[in-house]
């Protein structure tokens, strides 16, 4: 097979933060199983950091320490180069055009790298003839890039939805769980380490917009667009929206999902939305992430596992090397540069689809029919309707489902509602879907 | 990349039926997206049934064909053979024979040849250096052999489990959805084309054993060892046991399990198994088939997907092609022969776990002690117990859930139990696996 070159794969790490140190532990305690299941070692030969002091769990007497990581990148005598220092710009972009330049391979974590800079890294690894492969950039346990680009590749895909951001899923099922607010469940999830002291790329949607870009290029073979990314993050969303939803048969998660309409046009989003109880992406819960894809053969697959973390992250990184050392490779948005489709982006406001909205409005007569009228004025059907007394307040929640429309009309709607005097907040609207 | 030969792969199919048609389809719909993702065209050139005037739905103008599959396998002009005939003998055997050894790859659904040949199948294609590739064999819409040979491979992997025939899924949704008899949703299951009409290589466990033979030589390198799988198929299950089951918090599954005990010893069975509700595998439900794997790096992954059917198998069966179209390959069970594992066979009387058990006894004074006194005497502490009056009946059914205890104590327990004469009929005992 792949095994008539069996001199060692040499690795440069950069960058040894809990990833990075479990990468090189993980080769070290599997590596007769790597051996031979790819048919030649995987040896980690040099590393950089920024602490050389620190105690990092392995043995790295024999590995050559560079203290600047671009510097490694050029010089170390490696096969491949891992990146897990993470930021979209900086040393890691540094590392990783130095490793280009240099004719090595790139093994990497860094989603947003790859969601903001993969057109021109794809261009230059081309140029070089590396490979850039980053398994573990997208929900590190679930093999979905490898998936994407090969187990599935014989399928149009046309659309895939998944929970990509373990944070959120935490913070969203603690908060079904317990009944407690957003605020109370993240400042127990930072205290946990389950969330940074900075949160907002979690829970602001960005790291997971970062993700669905590249599923959303591999799935459709073009390059990624972060740019044109809708991305809502979840602090919006109350114990009573989530509760409101569990009454309606639904839960509440943030999806990111891409779709490709038949004109070719590719529509990407990250949002919370109102999903049915009963499809499998609801059952996903904590600090998994899913991603469920349709593909015109196959049909509906779904892939689970942990998304984040050493353990996971590290597998990731290791099952990419072990393709590069058994001489496996695909091209980094599953097809050629000059074979990717270039359609346009599909806003947000062509959206079609079902919706859910709370008002706090007063509880006297006449506002159910101004909203009503409101709604039939913009073409909106009403599904459902929630609505209970509260004794000790003038504002009583009002929850209402509307039957499939377009985003359009939606935010006409919410604008005109909005501008009621009788609706004392601004209405939350959270996008049911459901996949049929 | 590999695309450097740009050759067309030539591909030769044995076997018509909606399979191996939708193989043919696939390749002909897909043409130029394939091409642009394993970087050359994958043209089938000759194709071999029974029967020559059915129209499959494709163009067989450019197709050479023959009579005879086993003659195709060995002289068509081709790179691969595509072998889904079925069955473990006969005719698809002689064709993997035939290709192997006329040099050509194989890609094979066939569970069944596998799971029984595999050991001499791998041994003659290493030899004649071709591929062997079945991802179409096990769970067809999953990319799971894939997983394990290489998105995985970085971990060992110390057990799995699946679901892992969509014909028993199917029904024992429907038996727990409607309350009705399993006689009674198989003839249905039948009437729509979900079950043969001789069923018993799905109801008895028989094709999911060969999957599950297939998944555990991949997880722990080994040779397939389908001889040692304990099999026990759903036949048996009454809708009484779902609902008493579901009353307890569990769904009943024909599961197939795999684990590797620590020293080595690898336990394999199919049996039906009392899964707790709020599993991922108890949410997989109708003909939809799961795998979940545990990794020591990883942890728990889940893949589900459509088990069986025309287009997901076709999708494995294409994949795998565009594998060997690209020049990816690993070796057949994960690592090569000369590097599998040898371990002993865990027999079903090493288990250890919870058990189910409904008796039918008479509704009089000392029965309940009689059997107290025999649990005791077997060491097992019960951990549950549901017992409702029936006023048309002497026999009442007893429903007891048992605290860990061995397989071994369990089945002398149930051959006590069975020569009490109080009890009227033989006792259904169901294994509880919780997954912790």
């Amino acid at each position: 097979m792949s095994s008539s070159d069996s001199k060692p794969l040499k690795i440069a790490v950069a960058g040894l933060g809990t990833v990075g140190a479990t990468v090189v532990k993980l080769l070290q305690v599997q590596a007769s199983l790597i051996e031979a299941r790819c048919g030649r070692p995987i040896v980690v030969t040099a590393i950089s950091a920024r602490d050389r002091t620190k105690d990092r769990g392995f043995d790295a007497s024999n590995l050559v320490w560079f203290d600047d990581a671009a510097e490694m990148a050029s010089k170390a005598d490696a096969d491949v180069v891992v990146e897990v220092i993470g930021g979209s710009d900086g040393i890691a972009r540094a590392v990783v055009d130095n490793a280009i330049a240099a004719g090595r391979h790139v093994v990497t974590a860094n989603k947003a790298l790859l969601a903001i800079h993969g057109a021109e890294i794809a261009r230059a690894a081309d140029a070089a003839g590396v490979t850039i492969a980053y398994e573990a950039a997208v929900a590190g346990g679930i093999p979905i890039i490898k998936a994407l680009k090969e187990g599935l590749a014989a399928n149009r895909i046309d659309r895939l939805h998944g929970i990509l951001n373990g944070t959120c899923n935490y913070i969203l099922t603690t908060m079904r769980q317990t009944g407690r607010d957003f605020a109370d469940v993240l400042a127990e999830a930072q205290a946990l380490g389950y969330a940074e002291a900075d949160p907002s790329f979690d829970i602001d949607g960005v790291d997971a917009a970062h993700k669905l870009a590249l599923l959303a290029a591999l799935a459709f073979g073009r390059l990624p667009d972060f740019a044109s990314v809708t991305v809502e993050g979840i602090r919006h969303i109350a114990a009573d929206d989530i509760s409101y939803a569990e009454e309606l048969g639904y839960r509440i998660k943030l999806l990111g999902i891409a779709e490709r309409a038949a004109n070719g046009s590719v529509a990407q989003r990250v949002t919370p939305v109102l999903v049915p109880m009963d499809t499998p992406i609801a059952a996903v819960e904590g600090v998994y992430n899913a991603v469920v894809t349709h593909g015109d053969f196959v049909g509906s697959t779904v892939l689970e596992g942990r998304g984040a973390g050493d353990g996971p992250t590290a597998s990731a990184v290791a099952a990419d090397l072990m393709d590069i050392a058994a001489g496996r490779s695909s091209p980094m948005f599953g097809v050629p540069l000059d074979r990717l489709e270039t359609g346009q982006t599909c806003p947000i406001s062509a959206r079609r689809g079902e919706y859910y909205v709370r008002l706090m409005v007063q509880d006297k007569p006449g506002v159910f029919a101004d909203l009503a009228a409101i709604l039939r004025d913009c073409d909106i059907s009403i599904g459902s309707a929630i609505q209970r007394a509260r004794s000790d307040s003038a504002a009583v929640p009002l929850v209402l489902t509307m039957h499939e429309t377009s985003e359009a009309s939606m935010q006409d709607a919410l604008t005109r509602i909005t501008a009621l005097g009788s609706v004392s907040e601004p209405p939350r609207m959270i996008r049911i879907e459901k996949f049929a």
